[in-house]
């Protein structure tokens, strides 16, 4: 039986993969690997057709999710993944602002993404449709944490079966986070890595889709989503400058990404984005390239607070330094007691609570605008990708205690003198 | 210098406070019981100056959060603090619809709320707004744990100072998710309801805005959000039937209240919406009172791992009760391993971790459907208002643990030859 074809209905714009070295053409499988060049494959798009399907208005009347720009990511189904992810706040900073010295600093919050809390449930929603497209029924992923959260918790959502892998050494709340769904979970005693060399062996052996392995061109696509809400919620315009945390690299460049491609198909005026990447000091072999003008990426063992980006081995590391030195942008690294800071400034002059890769970000952002690398006039937007209530044991110890009281008004108010006393005394240090 | 006024300019549609008990009247002050009848007092709105200002496609082109229905809100602020608070996702549910047997069941999603993970962050936007138009420099509640933490980070973000109260024995995500902002935090050793009678107190010692005290009237309006935001993403139409879990009671008057504004000024046809609650069998007053057909509430001392609804004695508990009655909704309450349960349900089916007071809704929702109670063809809504990585302690040793493996692949198919052969057993005893 044949059916009429919606008004709606969108034909599908991605036409084939490409070797990101240039030159050699796949179909479109659930392969990641070009093999001649040993490169990542890319998906290619025919963005005269985005073109005409696409305009500022329908994008505006499409749902209130990433799936408003389903134009731009490769998925072949009327019917996708939709968890509500995505079209999470662009905050206009004005504390954090102030305290930095910036005049245009926008605050772009993953960490109330739906459903776990993280930029991860973007690519995990693309991937996961992908895989039902090509009919995986077990569903798998490397994680340093969010990830395992995202594929977990959206395979539970749309009936796949679900295994993944984790190092053993996660933070409570990311393993809680994943358990809570019912998907197999494997510990692996070793780094992130060494997760993922494991996983690479699963995948050729057994017939799963591993969302950043054989399913990594698709999945890696709906990063770009984090590029078009900002430009979209920035009123259809590029930022000047933009940082984000690099782990394995890939965010980075498909923020960058999407930028592009909103230019390309007319979206948005074209624009010079600065480009500046945020790694911990202790997995930083992003940052240590950079510095050192190499364009190859020097292995490194982590050993950092920020796990969720501890890559120490990162597949994008390459086209993540390409893109920061061809925009003017910057990679920077901070220590972990840099890292909590970060944390604790946000959440004192903003109001957000983010994990360790979220204060990683926003001390590089602080160190960008110290060095005078953030230019105070540029329009700049920080991306906070993760929530803080999973890596709780990071801030612990470091963020005071509360005052235990009796139920009691004069209790209370001899706590509160207390207080005062105290605030007075740092207050004192800090004038000496 | 007088400044014209710019075309959107809105004027004040709230006008005045009455007493919840009818009758008397107050000038729009930091106050919220009526001294004649002690009754709660509640803000009252010129409904027609609100049907002048707004309309379906007004509100649609405003803000991405509660800011959209601002004419509905009792704040006089041109620029009232939007942290991006609500436009939470409405899910439709498959999975959970499914398992219950329900053919159009809807998830209303707070556990993803900004900035702190809960529907408090509603009402807190508010209250800050109005209490920084009353000139107060110091704002304040009384919280079994999401309202400080919402309430802690509001205020940061809008450079409040903060002193908030909870119990001694809140769990811990709640307590460090409030720490982080750096408040003084008061940990009364007592209950909710010893804990919220200190505050009272306080209120009348101290001239600091309390949220859900002397600004109560403002604060509660706050919840009407969950009332809009979901008649506005059903495509402007009112559910059948909506679940809603019962603390102090207010959160579900309003809601109620937010369908019959928007039925008042024309946004939505006029429908019968019946109105159902949830409370844990350890804190369970207005329940019981449901139950016995009583009018009145007689309060109980809390004890249930549902923390953040354990409220003993409710203020709107009477008003709730009104509210389920006249529209042939049911109060329900399950006990603590239901809860648990609950939890899982929604993790397993739809992808989304709440916590401890949506584990309660969920399961009163399983159980109102089991009973009969709720119609297998009532288009019904239940609201999720909290997140799960915040009450992590409550479903710790209940859903199992990962496999610890080495990474190397003989190990991996050992542990996965295991994991299946549990998964068969415990199947086998499900058949038996």
């Amino acid at each position: 039986m044949t059916q009429a074809i919606p008004a709606t209905k969108q034909t599908a714009t991605f036409t084939k993969l490409v070797s990101k070295e240039g030159g050699v053409e796949y179909d479109l499988k659930p392969i990641h690997v070009c093999e001649e060049t040993f490169a990542p494959l890319e998906v290619h798009y025919d963005y005269d057709a985005i073109r005409r399907q696409v305009s500022r208005e329908s994008i505006a009347a499409g749902p209130n999710s990433i799936w408003r720009y389903r134009a731009f990511l490769p998925v072949a189904s009327e019917n996708p993944i939709d968890v509500g992810t995505g079209m999470t706040p662009l905050l206009k900073s004005t504390r954090l602002a102030r305290r930095l010295g910036l005049k245009e600093l926008y605050i772009k919050n993953d960490a109330v993404n739906m459903p776990t809390l993280s930029f991860k449930d973007r690519v995990v929603s693309v991937a996961l449709t992908r895989a039902r497209e090509f009919g995986f029924s077990t569903v798998s992923c490397a994680s340093t944490g969010n990830l395992a959260n995202s594929t977990a918790a959206i395979a539970a959502h749309a009936g796949l079966d679900c295994c993944v892998f984790i190092p053993a050494d996660l933070e409570a709340g990311k393993v809680l986070g994943t358990l809570i769904y019912s998907p197999t979970v494997m510990a692996v005693k070793g780094n992130y890595d060494q997760v993922n060399r494991l996983c690479s062996e699963v995948a050729n052996t057994y017939g799963w889709g591993f969302v950043n392995i054989n399913l990594r061109p698709y999945y890696s696509e709906g990063s770009k989503t984090l590029g078009f809400e900002v430009a979209e919620q920035l009123g259809w315009k590029l930022p000047d400058h933009i940082v984000a945390p690099l782990a394995s690299g890939s965010l980075f460049t498909k923020i960058y990404k999407g930028f592009q491609e909103f230019v390309k198909v007319g979206l948005v005026a074209d624009k010079a984005v600065r480009c500046s990447g945020a790694q911990a000091e202790g997995c930083s072999p992003i940052a240590q390239a950079f510095k050192e003008g190499r364009d190859f990426i020097t292995p490194v063992k982590p050993q950092t607070i920020a796990k969720s980006i501890a890559i120490g081995n990162p597949a994008d590391g390459p086209y993540a330094l390409d893109v920061a030195r061809k925009t003017g942008g910057n990679i920077e690294s901070v220590n972990d007691a840099e890292i909590i800071s970060g944390i604790k400034l946000l959440a004192e002059t903003e109001g957000i609570f983010t994990e360790t890769a979220g204060g990683t970000t926003i001390a590089v952002l602080q160190k960008l605008v110290e060095q005078g690398k953030i230019d105070p006039d540029e329009t700049t937007v920080v991306y906070i990708t993760g929530n803080g209530l999973k890596t709780q044991e990071a801030v612990q110890g470091y963020i005071g205690e509360p005052l235990t009281i009796e139920p009691k008004l004069d209790s209370f108010e001899r706590a509160l003198e207390r207080s005062r006393t105290l605030d007075r005394l740092e207050w004192q240090q800090v004038l000496v």
